[in-house]
């Protein structure tokens, strides 16, 4: 569905780093707020398999992340029919954007990335390969080459909006005209911090993490690894300091979170129960997903297929935007 | 004509940089060789506007670049049939080779390629735009994408063939294959450097230069501005040190040189008579290409046919390498 069929709606755009298998704190953090918007935007959502070759060298994970992340959006509720999801590399055009904003990018901009500036830090600036460094263009190139209205990030990511819009408008004033759209960031409210095993931050490199569409006793044995204090069964527990009462606040509704609240201050109710609470509740909730995320995920065809569709409706707005750039700068006929 | 149909030819690939209006060092030094390559190689040219835009901001002169030079090749002798001639623009797909490789490619080989190192020694190194820096990255893949052979080089450019074999052996290890051909550079013989009109390497940024296609009204006054020293017309003259005679030398016979080196020493003979006499030697040699280029350099339909067929010639292989490495690293399905 082209922007001039839907004249109403503004054009969302976000991009999904292809990781695997996602944890909670993904589903609750990007995951679910992304897929919402496909009902009041027209939403595009590529699958970044160009970013992930920063660090991935094996090709058969890459493919296979592809389809978990895919079959994973599906399995949430996005609708192929409503949004367009694809595959980053199926436009290969913004590598050719990207090789534009590079020459309208100057060297002290992407000096001053988050990302490049911890890569720096953590290692040698040298041995720093040189997609790391230029993946700010890479990223401006899929908001732009898209004519993106809104991006939603996360307030980490704040900066690259500002870069994009910074490239945009360096090229737009190189070439004299207003040949891409600046898009505007659209910070996500902070969602309740999903905290992991441990009580951090949930993240796949603490290892604290819990995945909602593992199969039921895989995502019980990882929910009784929860820490807790030291209390034995008959104590009287403080709720409100608990990861496990956090975790169940985020599925349970009010009633059911007061009766827990309720045993908690009681006594008499272990760690062991709340668990096992938490991951009944957890089960049921996360059940219809884990269903449908099963019955697509080996089938490649069908991956393939939403993918394909997705890349073909997107096509007519990237070619469009690829015959702006190059009769601007001068390239081709 | 592919690589297959012909075994025997291996493939030379030359860029050329759409510069405008080549001078006479230029055709000696590199036009001259690069046509004559088309006999003993599959030989591909590709004219660099990508490469133009980390400097120009001008659409319509770099297309009118494109134009020149090309009709410049064609002028002499460049024959289509033979060769393959085209704008790198048509084969947007290098630009998603440098993204590959660039994910291989480590900062601190970049940061040593002279063209960077020469650009942050004239100015300020955050002010460099990201093309100046990334362009070892493009040009690597200009070469990589044709499978190329052999590129023929100035010695100044050993580098750059370097650094592209680096990226093809990172690359060929990360994915662990040969996917890319590793590139042989083809050191070009040193051509008696031609001097300008000031005796210094002819160079369009000394302001030196002879255009040899010129109108021969506007060649005669360019060589008539050729310094020399202050004898007089009655003086003899030393032959060896002066630029006119080395110019004559490039175009004359054995017997014209000693007629004019002979004219030097015995004196009565001035150096208006020698720029003469160079106009007219060069004259002579160039009004046929000039007559040439003048008969196509305004028909853009026969140069843009010439350059689509350039381009379609090269398409299979580049199709053939692009699947290559899509497989290798992951991409696409």
């Amino acid at each position: 569905m082209s922007s001039q069929a839907t004249p109403a709606k503004k054009r969302s755009l976000s991009g999904i780093k292809p990781t695997g298998f996602p944890h909670l704190g993904n589903y609750l953090g990007m995951i679910r707020p992304a897929i919402d918007l496909q009902d009041d935007f027209e939403a595009f959502y590529f699958v970044a398999d160009y970013h992930a070759l920063t660090t991935v060298r094996d090709p058969q994970a890459l493919r296979q992340s592809v389809y978990q992340i895919t079959a994973y959006f599906l399995a949430f509720g996005l609708d192929p029919e409503k949004a367009a999801f694809f595959r980053q590399s199926d436009i290969p055009e913004v590598t050719e954007l990207t090789w534009l904003l590079s020459c309208v990018t100057h060297m002290g901009l992407l000096e001053r990335a988050h990302a490049y500036k911890a890569a720096r830090d953590q290692g040698i600036e040298k041995d720093i390969n040189h997609g790391v460094f230029t993946y700010p263009v890479l990223m401006a190139s899929d908001i732009l080459i898209y004519d993106s209205d809104v991006v939603p990030v996360g307030a980490d990511q704040v900066q690259h909006l500002e870069m994009t819009r910074d490239m945009a408008q360096k090229f737009n004033s190189a070439f004299g005209g207003d040949f891409l759209k600046l898009p505007e960031a659209r910070v996500r409210e902070d969602v309740a911090t999903v905290p992991g095993l441990d009580g951090r931050k949930m993240s796949k490199s603490y290892g604290n993490i819990i995945e909602p569409l593992l199969p039921p006793k895989k995502l019980r044995k990882q929910i009784m690894k929860i820490e807790t204090d030291s209390k034995g069964l008959d104590d009287p527990k403080d709720p409100s300091t608990c990861n496990i009462v956090t975790l169940y606040k985020l599925f349970a509704s009010a009633e059911e979170l007061a009766e827990m609240e309720e045993n908690y201050r009681r006594g008499g109710y272990g760690y062991g129960h709340a668990k096992q609470a938490l991951f009944e509740k957890m089960d049921e909730h996360f059940a219809p997903y884990r269903e449908r995320f099963n019955a697509i995920i080996d089938d490649h065809n069908y991956l393939d297929d939403v993918l394909d569709a997705g890349a073909r409706k997107v096509r007519p707005t990237v070619e469009d935007v690829i015959a702006r750039v190059r009769q601007a700068s001068g390239l081709g006929r």
